[in-house]
């Protein structure tokens, strides 16, 4: 999307055909700092020091980091070196290890000297499928918010809600909760969106808040307390999160709070819709309290706060005694009861198991 | 409470029997300071800069500014001038107000010779009724807090979380929510607090964390996000908080957040309790939602957090682009069909007009 004038991707190929550039995100919103990255090296650093993230992109940013191997040598230990390599910087990453796989199935095949083109094709395919993925998941998104603009005042603004980024800056473009926003925007319908600001990690306010921003995109950043009391008072048409897993069920796994506004939205008779590519349903999972597990984080995310000081500085700040213990749950889960619809790149399907098997026979 | 080794109240006179000593709270945790406030002026700067808050700590601080003044000057014209300087601190602090009528109300019939010592003596009793009133609150809500010990392993913590800073920094002594807490100390009942850092003024953080900390009652902070999932998984038995403002149809108008929840108190089976002295209970007003006007506060304080740097400054650093707005709605209202019971002096009272006319049935 754009940053200012000019449009971007998170990654993209050089000029020079051979590195990879990057919007280096551990900086935003206070310095926005593209890096070329030339060896697998960088792109192991940039996923495992999160100056990427985001599932999609980091997958990508992977298979580009196989096609950079590939040029410097195809073969095959090669290939499997920089497989395992990579797949350290972020064990848990499904996509991650999808697009390693992937990168590495469809090159093992070739005669080495024609892996180093095939691989930067792939992985530029790869990019683009996420790009088209996305749009998929947007178009749809977008008949939610045009029924919502019709039975509204001519020029008055949509009110959309998000949690967290799952925005383009999580993607290649367009994002997942956030391409249906961007479509509103590219199809000239007056949208605002509420930022929840996400602690503890404030992806709301430093990510999802500068894409709207940089985009033009009307938007009001609120504590993660605000929601509810704004639904209460009719400010917010519906909601639109993203996931990292939804369950067969349709329960949805994602950043910690998501729970929390999906029961206001309920209480409110606000839309609660979750956007998602298809490849992120577990298919294996049912119940998803019951059955998938909460990652602990380090406490320090919820006692220090990260920001820009009034000299300009990059600082942490405590906002608690040095001896009180942090829990710090990244994750809940929203049962698939408050969820009015999953927003896939094929439709909208209810969030039972019902409504998501309507959409995916094949599953 | 304590703090450490030693116990405190939140404000006392000195020992010149003319002075108080106030906690300065704008430097916690960080750094705790007493001050000694020894003139009117000095009085009215500790509230208007919130060197003191909570509304019953702002009331005795009041009493005690009118006491200063009539020390100074106790002619009818100081005693008006004192109740209008002090009253223009926070005009829409209802305690302050009832404070400040009370104080000239008890002392214009005096002949002015008796009125400083009068003055301390009334303001004393105000104190001393708040540390009552608290201890009466603290006392009704350890029954409950009895039962779910009862339903309990033995040695197993009542696990109790709250919202905000309704703890004895905003009274004189004891607080509202965390009085049973306290007392539950003071009985030997092993408790663990959840502490909601309370966006955007972290009043969880800085306050109740340290509280808890001084008084050495195991606690955890975590982000307000945290909370529903905690509930989810039987983590909590019981939430705590304190309120604003309720209203006869037993609304509760509490920090934004509470009713998010109290939302996920219901959908879990956690009993949800509200600890309120009666004179904050606004008879005039029956439906919350509809009838309480939400002050909006300060975009600043979304966009900055202020903390401590790893250098030991005191320091706000900005979370969000400088571009982007914030909206700061400060209070929000929990419906009385959330609350499972409003915790008062006289007992613990259904959440519904009935149930507050049944314990106050004067009203």
């Amino acid at each position: 999307m754009n940053v200012g004038d000019r449009h971007y991707r998170t990654i993209w190929l050089s000029d020079d055909g051979r590195s990879v550039e990057i919007i280096d995100q551990r900086w935003l919103p206070h310095d926005f700092r593209v890096e070329k990255v030339s060896t697998v090296a960088g792109i192991a650093t940039a996923i495992r020091d999160m100056w990427v993230r985001g599932a999609p992109l980091i997958g990508v940013t992977a298979a580009y980091g196989v096609a950079i191997q590939m040029a410097d040598d195809p073969s095959d230990a090669a290939l499997d070196g920089v497989w395992e390599v990579l797949h350290e910087t972020r064990p848990t990453a499904i996509n991650l290890r999808w697009a390693l796989d992937e990168m590495r199935n469809f090159l093992r095949p070739l005669p080495s000297g024609q892996r180093a083109e095939a691989a930067y094709r792939r992985a530029g395919e790869i990019a683009d499928e996420d790009v088209s993925l996305n749009r998929a998941i947007g178009a749809n998104g977008l008949e939610i918010i045009k029924e919502i603009v019709a039975r509204k005042q001519p020029g008055e603004p949509v009110n959309i809600l998000t949690h967290c980024n799952a925005g383009w800056l999580a993607t290649v473009d367009y994002g997942t909760a956030t391409a249906p926003i961007y479509l509103a925007v590219e199809a000239g319908i007056p949208v605002h969106v509420y930022v929840d600001e996400t602690r503890p990690r404030n992806q709301g306010a430093q990510l999802t808040a500068w894409e709207m921003a940089g985009h033009g995109v009307p938007h009001t950043l609120i504590v993660d307390n605000a929601g509810g009391h704004l639904m209460q008072r009719g400010q917010i048409d519906m909601v639109i999160v993203g996931t990292d897993r939804t369950t067969a069920d349709g329960d949805v796994c994602n950043k910690i709070g998501t729970y929390l506004k999906a029961l206001a939205a309920a209480d409110n008779d606000v839309p609660f819709y979750v956007a998602l590519p298809s490849p992120t349903i577990d298919w294996t999972v049912g119940d998803g309290l019951a059955e998938i597990p909460i990652e602990q984080r380090s406490s320090d995310e919820v006692s220090l706060v990260w920001g820009k000081t009034a000299s300009g500085e990059i600082a942490q700040v405590r906002i608690s005694p040095e001896t009180t213990p942090a829990a710090n749950p990244a994750f809940d889960v929203t049962p698939a009861r408050l969820v009015t619809g999953l927003i896939t790149e094929r439709g909208v399907a209810k969030a039972s198991r019902e409504g998501l098997k309507a959409m995916f026979p094949g599953r």
